[in-house]
């Protein structure tokens, strides 16, 4: 296609809100426009899903549960019955956040606290990341660290990075209340308050619904607050929960705003010509592209330091919403769609070489910010020349539009959003626009955006580990002579898992905890217990 | 395949290093032991064009270049003439390092450096980036940021992080000291310095290429060192060189490791027997898996923290030097390997989901990390126990041979490689391992490793994008009314870039550079001059 073609079409299909600026651009997927007649009963069938799950419909039969991120930005919306939890957990968040920062409530030496501990992981920390890394600065009200792992030299790292702990709080944040890694993450804070003789109740807030593990614990310690999670809040569109808006409250960022954003994404969305849904649009193209079957990864470049994480942040809500192995009537498909990228221009020298000559196995959605400077603050870096009348961004969306452009030319691919600024308002707009994307997305496929029955075999092999990891110690204390993995696993009855055995027990070796003689290999290495 | 025999296959073909205790296991991919010889011919072409290369030919023929980052570890291989200038390099760094830690080179106002400023983009910054993470530490003699793209906001958050400038270096690293993002990122930081109040020029370092743009600039500026990069080492293969090590030497790292365990695997990886060469084995089944077509992503799962920026750095590593159009004899092949991936067991809650259920188009590469501890040091968070006898770690390994066997239950292939511990040595073997199976793979499928003709395309649109900028900016000054993007394109004589001028215009409204009146639409814009 020419370039006065291109432009052409650019105008045709470009989707713009003339409330806010926000733009998408769809002109360079290579859809035929009878696309918007053919698709017509399928979207229609997503909207309908959308209503029904907006009213209250157990959207996620698996677990019989309601869906309903959507009413947490317009409580007016949700069941009656629902709307008062929803409200009172934004006042609690806001009342508490208010009497931290003001001082009303003291660190245990009596200062303001300025350090903010998250322990979570996956929904509990992905959507805190990258609100972090979009709307912070050195004048964070607290700085906040992320202990988002089970990895003991992390957790080790993290703690040394914090320094003090005497004005540090801890929220804890796991909707069941039993995610092991978060579990572990809560044990290694406390005992890591009580090392540096503070009380860890005095400085520790649980995020979990009532009743959990979590919430019973804090309960009986006298944690200095819990906030409840509400039971139709996935982990993968909590950000606007009190997952992710507590830190952020804390952090001193407008979660108004933020629900304010994604309210008015919510309100764009909701229209019944997909002309007009943005996010009706972008489930479309990503639909057109991957010809349904999620053929072509999803590469997110957003040409903005700040919105590095939300590649990360999109990873989670969208292939673990879209990547089923069932679609609703039991028939295996295998959908999902992968998604990875960073942020330009670093890209460009990183893999952009890949994506304009190499395998044509993706799509690329640009995410272009318009003011040079985020938060409102003019700053000199953006006025600096560094050649005449060209500044450091101009050079940004330079190779930004050039990339562009260059994979056009080598028939890639791509879909650009435009947001005025890296704000609450554009961040909240960015979650709800893909949140919404993803749930039309997942009608059109007909699969189940709301459940992940694919990370529960995980956790069961994982438990299996342990268990063996148990029962081999016990075999080597009560062994004679050293053993070999294959003789260990036939001693406690799983001979069939002699790779695990041997596995844990290399492990455990290299860590003090059990004794190796011979050569390290499966057949060779002999343990005994130490 | 039932457990049992699993375990035969785990055994009959897992790679083990005596010496190290490295390990990769290839059981999980599902390749008939045929392979071996079938590829035998391959095997000895790439082992071959191996031997070149190290010999000094010029394995680059695109640029007329030699390729020689295996020498970098290794100065005896390489051709005598250019011996020296290896271990000079290395012998200036060493020099510089122990005069800044010692305080013989002091900051302007007499206090030793303990921050470091790192401008660079791509290979000049992705390696120091990884390392920093595996190694870094409070301890860290310098504490490092990074300067990595022309993001005038991202940049003065970096500033604002750094805080004062008095004891901090710059090191300014770009090869052909053209590369635009670096150049800029080098203007900011000078700017900053004099802001501060600070002479700069007593503080800043280049690596760059004799006689370049950047080594003209602080040489005639009087630089406080420059460290010359090779012309035969490439971006992405450049963490061995002084991009990589003189950042690690001032952060305090064992650079003599990261080179001595690079020097181990490329020894290990000369062997011609392709099952006991790591990186043919690697390269073979990168190959197996994908078809030599690429079909499926390489999806990098180290269960590590330090260990989470792996994939990034393999992203450019492996994708800029796979991703071709052309292969070596010009035949249109559109080669590559999509890689992508970030941390386990966190993962597992982002999206493991759509891996175990979802599009089977992705092998998984897992990294095990045999000691709980890193850097030597004994820590308490790794000996405390969450349950009986249970320690973090014990979970970590745990969902990781979960998630292993999870994906291997339902048919999606995986590697496991394992490394003792995380250290400069086993740093150093890892980037050595995948250079080398890098190496191998592009032999395997007949392109181009060493070149990256793509990236052009990008950088000339984006050069374009700047000229129009300037163009159009001049159209607008000396017009007597608002003009749409079509009138100020078809006045600068650039009529087909119609969606470029509109939307540079755009931004430059949204920053004050230009005034919009009407919509911001395409057609109902106007612009003027401000």
């Amino acid at each position: 296609m020419n370039k006065i073609d291109l432009w052409s079409r650019y105008k045709e299909f470009l989707y713009n809100d003339a409330v806010t600026g926000f733009m998408l651009d769809i002109s360079r997927i290579g859809f035929d426009p009878s696309l918007f007649t053919s698709s017509k009963p399928m979207f229609q069938q997503a909207l309908a899903e959308m209503a029904d799950l907006e009213n209250g419909a157990i959207a996620n039969k698996d677990e019989n549960r309601m869906v309903g991120h959507y009413w947490l930005r317009n409580p007016e919306i949700a069941p009656p019955a629902l709307r008062a939890s929803i409200t009172d957990t934004l006042a609690s968040i806001e009342t508490l956040t208010a009497k931290i920062h003001k001082g009303d409530i003291l660190s245990e030496k009596g200062s303001k606290f300025d350090k903010l501990l998250l322990v979570g992981i996956g929904g509990s920390a992905l959507g805190p990341q990258f609100v972090t890394q979009a709307l912070g600065s050195t004048n964070d009200k607290l700085t906040i660290f992320f202990m988002d792992n089970t990895d003991p030299d992390g957790m080790h790292k993290v703690l040394s990075e914090m320094g003090s702990l005497d004005t540090a709080i801890c929220v804890v944040i796991s909707k069941s209340g039993g995610t092991k890694e978060t579990r572990n993450g809560q044990l290694v804070a406390k005992e890591a308050w009580k090392r540096a003789g503070l009380q860890f109740n005095r400085a520790f807030i649980a995020v979990t619904m009532e009743g959990s593990e979590l919430d019973k614990t804090a309960s009986s310690e006298g944690w200095l607050a819990r906030i409840p999670m509400l039971d139709w809040i996935g982990g993968r569109t909590s950000e606007l929960s009190a997952v992710g808006l507590l830190p952020a409250a804390l952090q001193g960022y407008d979660i108004r705003g933020m629900l304010a954003g994604a309210k008015h994404m919510d309100e764009l969305t909701r229209s019944s010509d997909i002309r007009t849904n943005p996010a009706g649009l972008l489930a479309l193209m990503w639909h057109q592209a991957g010809k349904g079957q999620g053929l072509k990864d999803m590469v997110v470049l957003p040409y903005k330091d700040r919105l590095e994480l939300f590649s990360r942040y999109l990873q989670q809500l969208v292939m673990e919403s879209l990547g089923k192995q069932l679609d609703r009537n039991g028939k295996k498909v295998n959908q999902g769609i992968a998604v990875y990228g960073n942020k330009g221009s670093t890209d460009q020298h990183a893999y952009v070489q890949q994506l304009r000559d190499g395998v044509n196995n993706f799509f690329a959605v640009f995410i272009e910010v318009l003011k040079d400077d985020s938060i409102g603050e003019k700053q000199w870096v953006s006025e600096l020349k560094v050649e005449p009348n060209v500044t450091c961004a101009d050079y940004l969306q330079g190779f930004f539009l050039g990339t562009r452009s260059a994979l056009f030319e080598n028939d890639r691919e791509s879909i650009t959003i435009s947001v005025k600024e890296v704000s609450a308002e554009t961040i909240g707009m960015l979650i709800a626009l893909f949140e919404r994307a993803v749930s039309f997305y997942a009608s059109f496929v007909n699969v189940n955006a709301y459940h992940q029955p694919g990370v529960e075999a995980g956790k069961k092999a994982a438990a299996r580990v342990l268990e063996l990891q148990h029962a081999a110690r016990a075999a080597l204390e009560s062994a004679n002579a050293p053993l070999t993995a294959e003789e260990v696993a036939t001693k406690i009855g799983s001979s069939d898992e002699c790779e695990t055995v041997y596995k844990v027990l290399l492990r455990l070796a290299h860590n003090g905890r059990a004794a190796l003689t011979g050569q390290i290999t499966p057949n060779e290495a002999r343990f005994s217990s130490k």
